[in-house]
């Protein structure tokens, strides 16, 4: 059984599955495990690696429209070096002071790999789902997309400074909590906009109708990009960008982005479920990254 | 650096670690990363893994006084099996179900090794932390020590099923609740008795005086040892018992005993740190299971 089909059983099995986040008792929970092979690029700094790996369940807690409460993470690796454990409790440190969450440590473990497994614990009284979107309503994304598949391109490069810098992104709590008071629905884009797209079809119910060109692409893939539709096929697919992909009547967006910390763009319109997914008229396939 | 070192690191480095369980905004925030090598003997069933792996996390919160809300887990292995994953899923939802905690699920990771990462949260307006123990206070200890220690010679024997039913322990959040209102000192005996009493008498500045005759030896471990020497190492340094070991002031003793669901046995008293650590008057020497 592949990791999708598995994550559909679990979503039949627990009633509280299924979603970016968790809720229980008012409480936002959710935990993400990373390793070196498939999340942590050769170059990847361990206070790159701390920051993104509590920032990506940080993103989740966002998805719902939470604020956040706190993280912890387990650290595993063959062997606990001073500088390297330190960075890493930085740089996750650091992205939760960003969000107002407080960091809380975790666990160690020796392992032949280097991985991570990150809980973030957030709250809210007025969850967002992905379930509600209506066709009418807009369809739209915070910040940037394809900073992290720039990123994986100047890793392979040796730019890695630059690479480490798009790699830590910045956990939408504040713009989450934005969207909570008016989105439909919301989900982050780690696997893609254009998986995320189809997940929010398949949990409301409805179709998308996206313009291209209304696609904020990060200028960073355009740095490494041979052109548009390369930068377009990045901007779209790759995912672990964690942005939000939100859903909204088109009147609430005024409000919405005064409340909001990024900018928010319109890329499309929920449309019926019969309309399908579409990308300037054209079917758009549910690519994207699946997370190993 | 060994592990304990870097624990010693973190719970400098961050304030909020350094105890079973963080304490952040009224909640009880612990996470554990467990793996097949080290954790998981031969012939333990996924659904033991489940329960054993969310088990160990709700036992820090029952460490703190805590009540349990909430349990995640991150499961990673090679390939994702039906029907393990299922067992998996119903274990962790077991042990939850025991001890009135949701389980709400978690992340999947392709992985080489069998690894699981689980998160518990709680509540507790009044934490107990490992350094108020006093000098004329009773330690005592809940439930029956060994049975980890009991279980991993079956494994080794091939009684699989009598081994994986010791694995199945019971997370000692109502007795912990009982005793959160009376005890000075509190954690969890994961790291063996021994090693529970130098830590506690680290934080607290004290010594300890212990009767073996007092400490209670689950009855499987006489099964598996050669005589009552060996049955009292194994129950006093093995560890990974999820038992909780208390300080508390003796006249506390009927009330605790009364509010508690499992048996209390008294092992000793809180001594001045000038009288160290001894068992019968001998040096307890700092032994214990060290955690890969």
């Amino acid at each position: 059984m592949d990791e999708r089909a598995a994550l559909r059983l679990l979503s039949d099995e627990l009633a509280a599955a299924g979603d970016d986040a968790a809720i229980v008792d008012g409480l936002v929970v959710t935990t993400d495990m990373l390793h070196d092979r498939t999340d942590f690029p050769d170059g990847t700094t361990r206070y790159t690696a701390g920051w993104r790996a509590v920032g990506a369940s940080l993103s989740d807690i966002a998805a719902m429209g939470g604020s956040a409460t706190a993280a912890v993470a387990a650290y595993a690796a063959p062997t606990f070096d001073r500088d390297e454990l330190l960075a890493f409790v930085r740089g996750a440190r650091d992205v939760c002071e960003h969000v107002g969450a407080e960091y809380v440590g975790g666990d160690l473990d020796g392992h032949d790999e280097f991985t991570v497994s990150t809980t973030a614990i957030g709250r809210t009284a007025d969850p967002v789902r992905r379930s509600r979107a209506r066709p009418g309503d807009v369809v739209c994304v915070t910040g940037t997309l394809g900073r992290s598949g720039a990123a994986l391109r100047l890793f392979d490069r040796g730019h890695t400074d630059r690479a480490n810098a798009l790699f830590r992104f910045e956990p939408r709590i504040a713009t989450g909590r934005a969207l909570a008071a008016r989105a439909s629905a919301m989900m982050d884009s780690s696997d893609g906009l254009a998986r995320s797209l189809h997940q929010l079809a398949e949990a409301s119910d409805c179709g998308f109708a996206i313009d291209a060109d209304r696609v904020p692409i990060a200028d960073a893939v355009h740095d490494v990009t041979d052109g548009d539709g390369d930068a377009l096929e990045v901007a779209t697919t790759f995912g672990e960008d964690f942005e939000l992909v939100a859903t909204l009547p088109e009147d609430a967006l005024p409000a919405v982005r005064e409340a909001a910390d990024v900018p928010l763009s319109v890329v499309g319109s929920v449309r019926d479920a019969a309309d399908g997914i579409t990308m300037d008229g054209e079917a758009l396939a549910d690519r994207g990254y699946t997370h190993g």
